[in-house]
C-alpha cells in the first residue's frame, strides 16, 4: 500500500466499501470511475486518486473490478478479523449500540457491558449481562479487547478513558461530548450527535445563502 | 456576517459553543485565541481566522469576551429558536434519540414518533406514544416540523425521505446507511454509525504508521 493516507481519504473510505458491497449485491463486476463517482457524488478524479491512494487499480477503459476492489478495501479498513468491543455506560446510546445488528455483521462483536448504576447492573441487554463498572479493570485484564465505546456523560468520560487505555483497551468510540486525550498510540473517534444536529441546525438558519460568494 | 462559511468550519462551530459554554460555567470573561486553542487543540491563527468568518471578533491584547461569542455562534447555529423533531423508525437509534436529554435542552424537541411495525404503535418512549407511519403525511399536514429523524433500514430512507419532504419537512437528520438525495433546498446531516466505526477500525489497523510521510 502506498504510504500516507490523508484523513479525508480515511473518511470516505467506508463510502467506497458500502458502495462497492452494493454494486457486488447488484450482480456488476466491473465499474468505471465516472459511473462510480456519479454513484458516489464524486468526481471520477478523485476516485481513482482515491483508490489508487490505498493501493487499488483499474484498468484502462475497462475500470474497477468490483469484487476485487471491495476485498482490498475491506482489508485496508482492517475489517478482515473480527474485533471484540465492551460498551461502558448503558444508556440509551450504550444500549442502542449494543444492539445494533449490523456491527456484529461486520464483525464488530459486543462482548462486555457495564454500567455504574446499580439499578442497572445484572440486566440483560441482546442477552448480555450489565456488568458493575467497578469489574471493568479485572475484565480488561482477563480478556483482550480492541475497541470500547464510551457512551457515559462528559464528567466521567476522561478518567473512564484513562482507566480503559490503562487496561490495555485499544481503541475507543466516543460518544461523550467532550474530546478526549490518550496519551500515546490509542486511536479514537468521536460520535458527537449533539454537535451533528447543530451543523443541521446551521445549515436550516442559512439555507437558501448562496454558496460560492 | 461574513459571506462564505466552508463545511470545514462549519463542522468546527460547534466545537466553538461547547467550549464557550464550559468555559462560561467555569466563569472565564475573557480568552485569547492562543489559550482557546490549546483547549480546542486547534492553531491560535485557525481560531482568529474561524471566528472571523463568523462575524464574532476579538481584542488585540484582550483576546474574545466568552459570553459575547458564545452568544454569536448561538446565534449562528440557529439555536436562538427552538426546533420540532420528529422521529421515523423507532428502532434502537430511534428510540436512542427520542429518549437523548441534551437535545431537549438545546431546544430540539421530539414532538411525535412513528413506526411501521404494528407491535410498536401507542407504545410510550419517554412520555410520547408512537404512531403509525401512515400517519405521518396528515400529520406533517397539520403540524409544521423542521427536522425529520430518519432512523430506517436503508432501503426504505430514499422513500420516506421524499415523503417527509413533499410534506413540508425542512430538514432531515439522516441515520440510514445510505446517501440521501433531496431535490432543493432541504439539508440533510449524516450519521453513518458503521462507518464511523469503520474509520475507528482503520485506525487501528494502521496505528504506528509513519503519518508524515
Amino acid at each position: 500500500m502506498a504510504g500516507y493516507v490523508s484523513e479525508a481519504v480515511i473518511k470516505r473510505l467506508p463510502g467506497y466499501y458500502r458502495h462497492l458491497k452494493a454494486l457486488e449485491a447488484e450482480g456488476v463486476t466491473q465499474i468505471s470511475s465516472r459511473t462510480l463517482g456519479e454513484r458516489m457524488n464524486l468526481k471520477a478524479s478523485q476516485i481513482r486518486q482515491d483508490i489508487n491512494c490505498v493501493g487499488g487499480f483499474g484498468r484502462q477503459g475497462y475500470g474497477y473490478a468490483v469484487s476485487e476492489l471491495r476485498a482490498r478495501i475491506c482489508t485496508v479498513l482492517g475489517l478482515d478479523a473480527p474485533h471484540s468491543m465492551i460498551i461502558v455506560g448503558v444508556g440509551n446510546i450504550g444500549s442502542a449500540v449494543a444492539s445494533y445488528q449490523s456491527f456484529r455483521k461486520e464483525g464488530f462483536e459486543v462482548v462486555a457491558l457495564f454500567d455504574i448504576d446499580p439499578a442497572k447492573i445484572g440486566a440483560l441487554v441482546d442477552g448480555l449481562q450489565i456488568q458493575s463498572a467497578d469489574d471493568i479493570a479485572p475484565y480488561l485484564d482477563a480478556h483482550s479487547v480492541d475497541i470500547a465505546v464510551i457512551a457515559l456523560p462528559a464528567n466521567h468520560a476522561q478518567r473512564m478513558a484513562e482507566l480503559l487505555v490503562s487496561h490495555g483497551v485499544r481503541a475507543l468510540w466516543n460518544f461523550a461530548p467532550v474530546d478526549l486525550a490518550t496519551n500515546g498510540n490509542v486511536p479514537i473517534v468521536n460520535v458527537h450527535l449533539s454537535e451533528s444536529l447543530q451543523t443541521l441546525s446551521y445549515k436550516l438558519a442559512h439555507r437558501g445563502e448562496s454558496d460560492d460568494a
